[in-house]
């Protein structure tokens, strides 16, 4: 039997009938509702009853959500893109309007358990995977189960400090990883770089992106090149953090700015071995993610898959 | 049936035999021998097996050892303070030895374990544990279980970087959390500390120990009080940055260092707080570690239980 998987993020609702190996039957995108969960719960339920006609009934469903989400529970604290998701028992009221078995976890933790099963995680036992964007997320795979922890907020891997009293974060902190490799400090770094560096084709301006510094980079401007050595050198101190406290096989690396690929993955590797004790913890292997957009709702549909 | 435990430090052997819910019936403390792993674990057999002819079989011994184990494994990779200890099969050569199921995990983690088992985790299932001495050490219980990680050195927290190029670490690095709350790094702030405080009795040359400065704090020494604060705050950094990543219900605290309690403590909770995002991390409870230096080797005697 099939697996009905969704996305819910702040503007769109991404969501598709899956197999169980995870092939994707069918796909369709809504615009997120207004009206909070029951209202989002309800047009799932719309899309899903059309698709039963063909596909037949689905044997779970799995939700991927942003936000704060206590996963084991269904349970959704809070959301910054979605106002008015709050305190909201998401399992229960997907699982009321759907009348089949729901799992949910927040985006993220759906993204890493979709590159666990089918992805960059395959054939490990103890996986982490940071996604680089405007925020640095993070998810944990602790022998073969998604880690959540004692609330279910285990992994915030962008907000633990690399520089003490460094740069402020979004989250009122200063000097967390998110603060210094966050696409909007990727792209303050690389204006103030290319001001300094003759030559630079760079935008000196406001405006700039993730993806036209690896345009520029690709064309061989050094302070584009630099600024983003420099972001991989500062994950690197993240990923050799976070492998020092939990040692796993394999990081993978996913989001938006991890597209800028080796110009900032190579200078991690470099810079995470420079930090790390000893030659054994070195083994881990630092690797892209490999399911791009469709990681959380893939995710989302193994993990109801395993609830199961 | 009893347990024999025992704990290998680079001076002594401390060993015993202990009850199934770790009451101790009798122990000992040998000169830890030269000649390697082989050698200790011929002076243990001939301990046990004198104790034997009183209180019968044991059902197994575990051993903690200090170094670098993959607890998994029972193989010992290096040990800086016990030479020669090296690439040993620590399992196989206690379980030839004594004719007994063995189970050997690193001192750190036996620690972690005993405290998770029968002092300041009990009750919990996410549970983290820190020692804070020369060194600075930590273990990591998950869903009830010892995490050790793909090669068993999970819970390296005293090597993750909180101020990125900081002060050097005895590791290579710079800006560890041991770096800057070691107890060398510790001293040295006193020493600095009580030269600007006017009327500090802290001694301000070398020989000041943690001990020293505790004692200093509770006659009201300001210097002793601050240094102590600082080390507090920066303990707290690292508490949040493990909280961010592990989201445990309870962080202990052990180690000679943490003798100075609440000096440290309460400076730890507060930094620890204003470093984490929102409040629903903040439930997490950092407490004194309660069993003091039998920790290891009750720890052990739990684990080789826990492992039958």
């Amino acid at each position: 039997m099939n697996i009905l998987g969704v996305d819910i993020g702040g503007t769109n609702v991404k969501l598709g009938i899956v197999t169980e190996k995870g092939a994707i039957i069918e796909h369709g995108l809504l615009p997120t509702p207004a009206g909070g969960p029951e209202a989002a719960a309800e047009k799932v339920a719309e899309w899903y009853g059309e698709r039963r006609k063909n596909h037949g009934d689905a044997r779970a469903a799995g939700i991927a959500c942003a936000g704060l989400i206590d996963g084991e529970r269904g349970f959704l604290y809070t959301s910054p893109n979605l106002p008015g998701w709050e305190n909201a028992p998401l399992g229960r009221v997907f699982g009321h309007r759907l009348g089949i078995p729901v799992a949910v976890d927040n985006d993220v933790n759906c993204a890493v358990w979709g590159e666990y099963v089918m992805g960059a995680g395959r054939g490990t036992r103890h996986f982490v995977a940071i996604t680089l964007g405007t925020g640095v997320g993070g998810g944990i795979v602790i022998d073969g189960r998604l880690y959540h922890g004692a609330q279910g907020l285990a992994g915030e891997i962008g907000h633990h400090v690399i520089i003490e009293g460094g740069p402020p974060c979004s989250c009122g902190g200063r000097g967390c990883l998110e603060a210094v490799i966050g696409s909007a400090s990727i792209t303050a770094r690389a204006v103030e770089t290319a001001g300094r560096t003759p030559g630079s084709r760079l935008s000196r301006s406001a405006g700039l992106t993730v993806r036209d510094i690896h345009e520029a980079a690709l064309k061989g401007d050094a302070a584009a090149v630099e600024t983003l050595a420099e972001t991989g050198r500062l994950l690197g101190i993240g990923l050799a953090n976070v492998v020092h406290i939990l040692n796993p096989e394999v990081v993978a690396v996913g989001g938006g700015v991890a597209g800028a690929g080796d110009f900032i993955l190579e200078p991690a590797r470099k810079s995470m071995k420079e930090h790390l004790i000893g030659d054994i913890l070195s083994a881990v292997r630092i690797v892209p993610a490999e399911l791009g957009n469709m990681a959380s709702f893939l995710g989302a549909s193994m993990l109801a898959l395993e609830k199961q």
